[in-house]
């Protein structure tokens, strides 16, 4: 995986099983993903928080984003059990020199889950 | 505007009205849009269509990336009557230093529209 890998996971995202007085989905999704994160210490990835990725509707929501690399929005995650599942994605993702992974080789929660997804950028000529 | 903001048009969106044998919305879109941006000599834009940006459930579908701003997804565009409105749109962005222009200040279509927002990469450290 490059060294550039970033995973935007936003912290605000609330989710159904929310507790009332509890933190929100996003942030209990940060936490499992930088918990399997260490368990990975192979993994070129960074994670930022971020406050609000605008895809409210379908908590909890992250995105991948790489030079030269396609960058992914996905939502519907659910916050307790996704975290190994994004970051196998990521892993297939960063495998790849344009961050286009085959449709079966996605994760269901990335065929599933998916928001959109942005050209690198610059762009390059060749698309 | 800056000279590096890239509009992304999806040009594979289909919309409700749509000929069965004419032009799909998204292709519509992207020349209605760059009709619009020749009249507007100075907007330093460039227009990149984009065979799909996997929004699909909510056509017609454009992103905005800049470096050092934030990415901008939109949806539920119309391709006959949104060109004017998407370009007024970005030269509000481009007016930004970060890309966030004030919720009151942002078209309806883009208030009503969003479907995500990324934050400029690399990710800055103060974020």
């Amino acid at each position: 995986m490059p060294d550039d890998t970033v995973l935007y996971v936003c912290t605000t995202c609330r989710a159904a099983d929310d507790a009332p007085d509890g933190p929100r989905g996003g942030a209990r999704l940060l936490d499992a993903l930088r918990a399997e994160l260490d368990l990975r210490p192979d993994a070129a990835l960074r994670i930022e928080p971020v406050e609000c990725l605008s895809v409210c509707k379908r908590p909890c929501t992250v995105a991948v984003a790489s030079s030269d690399r396609w960058t992914y929005v996905y939502g519907d995650l659910d916050a307790a059990s996704s975290a190994r599942t994004i970051l196998d994605g990521l892993a297939r993702y960063g495998a790849t020199p344009d961050g286009i992974v085959p449709w079966r080789e996605r994760p269901e929660a990335f065929r599933k889950g998916v928001i959109a997804r942005i050209p690198p950028f610059p762009a390059r000529a060749a698309e």
